[in-house]
């Protein structure tokens, strides 16, 4: 499994085109893709081998067996309404599939990945009608009419994922005959027509289509398409759909984007929003709604995420909660809201070009983008619990799995738009390690990596990453290419990273560099080739404690080591204990030995069957045992079990 | 809206029947009904007169204005399918309205609401079918087939309904010429007929028939319907109905009612079902059923039940959650449920006679059935949360509500079921008062009361209850009848009342009975006419402390005085503050003054847009207060706040 697949070479200077899932018009920072940035190996390296050689044939799988590919065909047949399968936004799974694909054969020459892409794009474009349209589940006699639900309906959501697969399409092989292009654009200019200034003024009940038209915009120099962004953005927030039992919050129509104080109402929904209005503000140059999303960004990460990263605190609508409403038991945590948060960070980052907007996608990465994923690639958590109270069973291979019921990981949901979004993000990952700007280079995630781009003044610069991160906490960045005038090389240090050190190899050199703190360290200098930047981030467990106000939380800590969050699994006690019956030792520090991290923890005396509330119970007594802890995203590969990431100091 | 209204006098001896909700073939506690019980006054009476005067009237006037009780003359008319407003079970609200009303009739003669009632009864019977079929929702040309959706058709639960209003009506008006048993008898045996064990092996999707069932058995001597509600229970457990995203255990169809270790699924539901598992299994001498129950019980009490003893810690599903999984914010504590655990206590405190399942009766009439309605009687929480933490918005009068999230008590729901549930449980709380066996009176719930009955023996007792409670804890019963040979006066000494004390006067003498505790106080003795015994329960606020367990509420007290549980209200902090920012100063006493209890807060440094989680973050700081708390059951009522029932004391 943690074979690396070859990839391909990267650009050769000087005719380098980005190949990303973002290319603002304007940025501080200046993304590097695909053909600039190669992940070689490591943490992330292993699970885009993964995604390559399981997941994507999975995922391909469920859509010909679970009849949502096959949708497309009976369309295109005129045999689909009494036959169609699977959920009202089925087709963006495909869609979704596509773009993972045509971000891996960016990565990649796959002759069979190839050509099994072009069949899946041919049966999608078959299905298209005359004027563009492109549903499978409206419109034709014996469905429902197109665009008659907007709240529900997840028409122009499932075109947001065709127009980025599209997107990835074009920028991984720009002008491939496969036809991709030429449907989403078709269906665009259809949206645009329907939806302009002059159609009918809404929006889809879940956002999507915002930051995937502002990208085609970008590939295809389409302005109509940012426009069509723009009013799809301006509109919301005004109470336009129709109110529901959860209430128009859930879908962001309660409140107009740019006078919003936080994320709120269904997490998923809040972030692709979030993202898609970040792409607007650039297009736009609307400062006053890039500052707002800026507060939202900044109220949402301080009082509505969980250390994980992770968003939404309501299985009921998948919906964040108020601030500070962060239970650990009912943390819905939704993969996909991980990756639509990495969406959103990854917008403003460009944007501004601020270090949090990396420790927070880094977070988020490691702690519910790769916990989602078994280590085979063929199941995936939907929900990310921080707390697991019963060990619950393990899914039937052959069944949809419930999506936020299960303790372990299943292959496939009724509603299953969690496998190809990991699907997508991995085989994109490469794009979200380094930028560039006019001065140098920044690296914003760590991990073995290439680096080849041409700064602004046209020099070349050539990298080489070296790490064992986040085994290790040094990451050794050796210069392939000199520069007579110095350019600067950014690394950003973790929030959590107090105490990290760097240090400079230059020919029989080393310098040290003072103050080193979290943030962005700067190293300007004209290197030489084989000139190496040695980071060492402080790698001893930690010891963390939630804000007095997460109320789900009092009286607990967590235990944390680099960018991971660790957790205590009952597998891990002795007799099969659980989870909820221990309480840490705080007294007894964390130890490090045969590659984990081990805590202390007595027992609690027995429950009794009486009324739980009154007198001060006896205090843990029971035998002291040392337990080692898992990397969250580790849990649940063991069998059924009871998990806590929140430990209990009383 | 204090005023106590006149009320029937109660029956005069020796030609008694009793006329209570619950009357077992066998148990060990004889149930006093209304014609036996009268409360006077006091907590319970106020809000009695309320529900009389000011509830049934707004619930009529919604069931008209909904379209709900109009159902039935369209169902009569023919004209019903195109035009039928209202959910699926929206019928049960009009019977739970007639069984309210029957009760009401039974507490005081009124002739226009019997006037009333007998129009409401008539417009019901005229769409009854021929066979006996009644349900506005399913079966006409235009509306799914009978019996077709088992799973969400409620189609028997809204007839469970129908039938206990029925016996509420026998009970109290035999004999009455309304029509309204014979409409529930040709239901109920058209349900016999279709459902027997010939009929179709199911069952319905929300339980409530079965107890509805075994009392129609009850009062008309057909043990047809008490065989049906063993058949209904029997069947449930084994997969019977669709599964659904939640899992079948949302309705109880996961694990055969007698094999089940606690209550578990839709709060309501699983209440309703084992109140009725109850009355089968006393009528059928199932012991080991009986024996199941008792422990699904205990377990439900001492790890899934509220400290204000409500019940459902999910949102999504309206369902418990796992052992200890009470989060406070989240808290869904439906008024319907803690009405359905009230039922299942009351059937196990007829059968077995143990003061314990008359602590969860007191505990839960004060702090959940009592906070449902507001002061007026004309608005109602859905849902009891323990922690609000936005002040939310005051409903709309004119529109339905959505059930359980908004912050103040609504008029109406759209899923209204809790309103009339109300009105129902209060119009019949004189039954609940208290009981007798061979040896005497029990005293179960503590209110200004006359009662008066006949024991086994053929001996007249007839007990005047005088008190305040629980403004204070006195309690004085004087007996009004002499008696030759002892019997037993037997008081419930809550679980919380440590070191009450009790004494009997007997003219001019006093008795100090000693070792007063918990569970039940017996006076045995041949009672003069005017003797008083009396009760002094300690009424000292109380600071209480949950299980380790209960993750949500670690680091946190609560107070109770008396029955009550309290909460702390923004608006009575100082400041327009917020009850997220303040810190109990547990070192400082509590104290009482202007009858309020008074505890002391300081206040949370003010938080950081910061990550939140990291270092130990400064401790309270800023200035001390000394606050009223409120009784849980009056919260909400003096505009938009923020609550909370768990007070951080870190």
């Amino acid at each position: 499994m943690s074979t690396t697949l070859p990839t391909r070479p990267l650009d050769s200077a000087p005719a380098r085109t980005v190949v990303a899932p973002v290319i603002p018009t304007r940025s501080r920072l200046r993304p590097l893709g695909l053909g600039e940035v190669r992940i070689t190996g490591g943490f992330w390296g292993s699970r885009q081998s993964v995604n390559a050689a399981h997941t994507l044939s999975h995922i391909l799988g469920r859509l010909e067996s679970e009849g949502w590919l096959p949708n497309f065909d009976r369309a295109a047949a005129g045999t689909l309404p009494a036959g169609r399968r699977g959920r009202e936004f089925s087709d963006s799974e495909v869609y979704k599939y596509l773009e993972a694909a045509a971000w891996e054969l960016g990565r990649r020459d796959d002759v069979e990945l190839e050509r099994t892409f072009r069949a899946v794009v041919a049966r999608v474009a078959a299905a298209q009608e005359s004027d563009g349209y492109l549903n499978t589940e409206f419109g034709r006699p014996g469905q429902q009419p197109r665009w008659s639900d907007l709240e529900w309906g997840h028409e122009l959501y499932c075109l947001g994922h065709l127009f980025q697969a599209a997107v990835a399409r074009e920028r991984t092989r720009p002008g491939a005959d496969d036809g991709l292009l030429t449907v989403a654009r078709r269906a665009a200019d259809l949206v645009c027509q329907v939806f302009g200034a002059d159609g009918i003024a809404a929006f889809c009940g879940h956002p999507e289509i915002e930051a995937a038209l502002a990208e085609l915009a970008r590939v295809t120099g389409e302005e109509r398409y940012a426009a069509q962004a723009t009013l799809f953005v301006d509109r919301r927030g005004h109470e336009t759909l129709a109110d529901i039992e959860w209430g128009r919050r859930y879908f962001q129509d309660d409140v107009p984007v740019r006078d919003a104080a936080a994320l709120s109402g269904h997490a998923v929904r809040a972030n692709y929003l979030a993202a898609g209005a970040v792409d607007v503000a650039v297009e736009t140059h609307d400062d006053e709604l890039m500052e707002s999303l800026r507060a939202q960004w900044a109220r949402t990460r301080g009082r509505r995420t969980y250390i994980t990263g992770g968003q939404g605190s309501h299985h009921q609508d998948e919906a964040f909660g108020d601030d500070w409403e962060l239970p650990s038991d009912r943390a819905y945590s939704e993969t996909c809201a991980g990756i639509a948060s990495v969406m959103f960070s990854w917008r403003l980052l460009l944007a501004d070009g601020e270090a949090a907007y990396g420790d927070l996608i880094e977070r988020t990465l490691f702690n519910v983008v790769a916990t989602s994923p078994s280590a085979d690639g063929t199941s995936f958590f939907y929900a990310n619990t921080l707390h697991q109270r019963v060990p619950g069973t393990v899914p039937d291979p052959d069944a949809t799995s419930p999506r936020a019921s299960s303790s372990l990981r299943a292959p496939w949901f009724e509603v299953s738009c969690c496998p190809p979004n990991v699907a997508r993000t991995l085989a994109s990952l490469d794009a979200y390690v380094a930028t560039a700007d006019a001065g140098g280079i920044q690296i914003h995630q760590y991990a073995p990596a290439e680096i080849r781009t041409t700064l602004d003044d046209g020099r070349e610069v050539a990298l080489d990453v070296a790490t064992r991160y986040p085994s290790d906490g040094v990451i050794r960045v050796t210069v392939n290419e000199a520069a007579d005038e110095a350019w600067t090389l950014s690394l950003r240090i973790p929030e959590w990273a107090e105490g990290a050190s760097l240090r400079v190899w230059s020919g029989d050199t080393v310098t040290e560099l003072a103050a080193v703190s979290p943030g962005w360290a700067e190293i300007s200098r004209p290197f030489r080739a084989g000139d190496v930047v040695e980071l060492e981030l402080p790698m001893a467990p930690r010891v963390v404690v939630p804000d007095p106000r997460i109320d789900a939380v009092r009286g607990c800590v967590a235990v944390e080591r680099g960018p991971e969050v660790l957790a205590l699994e009952s597998v891990d006690l002795s007799d099969g204990g659980d989870v909820g019956e221990v309480v840490l030792d705080a007294t007894t520090p964390l130890a490090e030995r045969e590659g984990r991290v081990w805590a202390t923890f007595s027992g609690r005396p027995a429950a009794t069957p009486q009324w739980p509330y009154g007198e001060e119970s006896a205090k843990a007594s029971a035998p002291i045992q040392s337990v080692a802890l898992v990397p969250y995203h580790d849990w649940g590969n063991r069998g059924p079990s009871t998990m806590r990431v929140w430990l209990p100091t009383v």
